[in-house]
């Protein structure tokens, strides 16, 4: 990890600044292309150069299991993850519908799924049969995590190496809202409350016994604060790790990271604390519709691109937003200049 | 223009209620994927089908001269309009890169440019060269109203008749947001400074000058409130009036609208008062930057889809969002259901 993260380098605002220039010259008013604009800006500064390639994209999807579902906080039970995963494997699920219209490969990592699955078209990394129930126990050892963190490192470079372009972030884990809303109530000191959340619908009841866990489980457990690894020792998700690692392995690779709803974007939360620089190389696709997302983001000065009140996870979200990054590079390298087209600029006010 | 209101019914809710219980029974949690699945159901309603077909989309671009421009109102010369037409059919516009990402064809429609175009590869209905100064005089007759209307019908009932499934309308005129802004305080009798914005970019100097060049204009004319075509006689455009014929001739053939920003909903506004059932079939890109958009969807209940800070025009906001119309249908008609896939669904709580 600390090689990894020690690759991870500051983007490139002077190519940065050459993107801005030649937009600023495309035949329309200046700016008027929003936050299309500011995307090639920060695409063109990831990638270092002023015609960045974006495609093909690769999808991951990191599986798990959580010990804490069996609290009876959420919607669904636990089987459901491996039930899933093979959803996945059949090209059944959202995900991958999503990724196959964006051009996007494929892959699923098993990181702790409690089942062992069957067939192939799987990456098999399982740390363990999901985490501990961490109402009663940390959710898994430190060496645990930071080897789940490991898989997603050297999951996020294979990919790029065999020539992704860019990488678009989900996960699989029932009980997992949980899990992210435990890791950030502790990273933000926020009041439980303010980062607990429906998941994929549970009642009021539930919600409220969710809070109850939480934050009995915050008392339990004393991490230090501004140890990632620590937090997710306490009450993380394997997926969660995992997709942190590829947050490093992708930022040590400058491909953009696509990030997606509010277990993706606590992902990213313990990413950069990390290593601060992989914040510059996250683009947030999506604004979720679990209530803790805002707070998430909030931490990153994360500005999300949709806002259509998804709240499935898988990276749906990010995938959905790909289509827009698409849209800014081909705006950036297919427009006329005023000068090529032959277009009076604005009018100087006297 | 009687005869195709007449042929625009009431969408099927028979359908939508089917594409629900399709969305409901995928494996997802239910309604997980808000907007989409809305967007879902009213691709059904509108097309009639539960497997709508929407693709290829054909990108419409009305092009007309204003002769309030005169007035000093714009951040642009009028020749600007003529200038970014040669672009469009050059393919070096914003819209054009967009409408080719989206499998688009493209047409331009001169209906009323302030001069003679050469070349071709455009359809040339020009009504007139530009309308008259409605700060001096009405802006068009009734019968060139009523004509520009015919010719949005028309061409839009070409393009479904060789094959469109969905249309992406927008727009380029100088001086089009001060016509759009008079119409909408027409239509929703608003005060003039919560209908009128910068629109490509003036300053706040020109930005006063336009609101007392719209509000002047607004004391001389007394177009009657309930009359679109007269309100269009009064301080319209001939592209706006273009686009809500496109509007009425789109809905007569059943197919999904994308309305782009302010000034394509404005037109939205005068094609639903012309004809009420239009509404259901309209579909609403995104949330400009001019501020009377936000006024012009509210009179409509719409919703826009993306929100990016765009204040572009051409159609750039519809053809953006097109891909998420893909990604519904895609959600529909890919995904796998709970008995396909063998997945438990949601506990029933006791």
């Amino acid at each position: 990890m600390k090689e990894t993260i020690s690759r991870i380098t500051s983007v490139d605002k002077k190519v940065g600044k050459d993107v801005q220039h030649r937009l600023d010259n495309l035949t329309k008013p200046i700016g008027s292309l929003g936050k299309l604009e500011q995307l090639a800006v920060q695409l063109g500064e990831i990638t270092g150069v002023t015609s960045p390639v974006i495609s093909p994209p690769a999808s991951l999807v990191f599986a798990a299991d959580h010990g804490i579902a069996a609290e009876g906080v959420s919607a669904y039970p636990s089987e459901v993850t491996a039930q899933m995963v093979y959803n996945f494997l059949n090209g059944g699920a959202a995900i991958n519908v999503l990724a196959k219209k964006s051009g996007a490969s494929f892959t699923l990592v098993d990181i702790g799924v409690n089942a062992d699955l069957e067939g192939t078209g799987f990456i098999n990394q399982k740390i363990r049969y999901g985490t501990g129930n961490f109402l009663k126990e940390e959710a898994m050892s430190r060496e645990e995590a930071a080897a789940a963190i490991k898989v997603g490192i050297n999951v996020a470079e294979q990919v790029v190496e065999k020539g992704a372009r860019s990488l678009i972030l989900g996960e699989m884990g029932i009980g997992n809202t949980t899990s992210s809303s435990a890791l950030l109530a502790y990273i933000t000191d926020k009041e439980v409350s303010e980062v607990v959340g429906r998941g994929a619908g549970v009642s009021d009841d539930i919600l409220r016994h969710k809070e109850a866990v939480i934050k009995q489980a915050l008392l339990l457990h004393k991490p230090n604060r501004h140890d990632a690894i620590d937090i997710l020792t306490k009450v993380g998700g394997l997926e969660i790790a995992g997709m942190a690692g590829a947050m490093l392995g992708g930022a040590a690779q400058r491909v953009p990271i696509l990030v997606d709803g509010f277990i993706s974007t606590v992902a990213a939360n313990v990413a950069v604390m990390l290593a601060p620089n992989v914040k510059d190389y996250l683009i947030f696709g999506h604004l979720s519709q679990e209530q803790g997302h805002r707070v998430a983001l909030d931490r990153l000065e994360g500005s999300p691109l949709l806002d259509l009140n998804l709240r499935l996870g898988e990276g749906t979200g990010a995938a959905l937003a790909f289509s827009l990054l698409e849209a800014s590079v081909a705006i950036l390298t297919e427009m006329a200049s005023f000068a090529e087209a032959n277009v009076s600029q604005e009018k100087k006010e006297s």
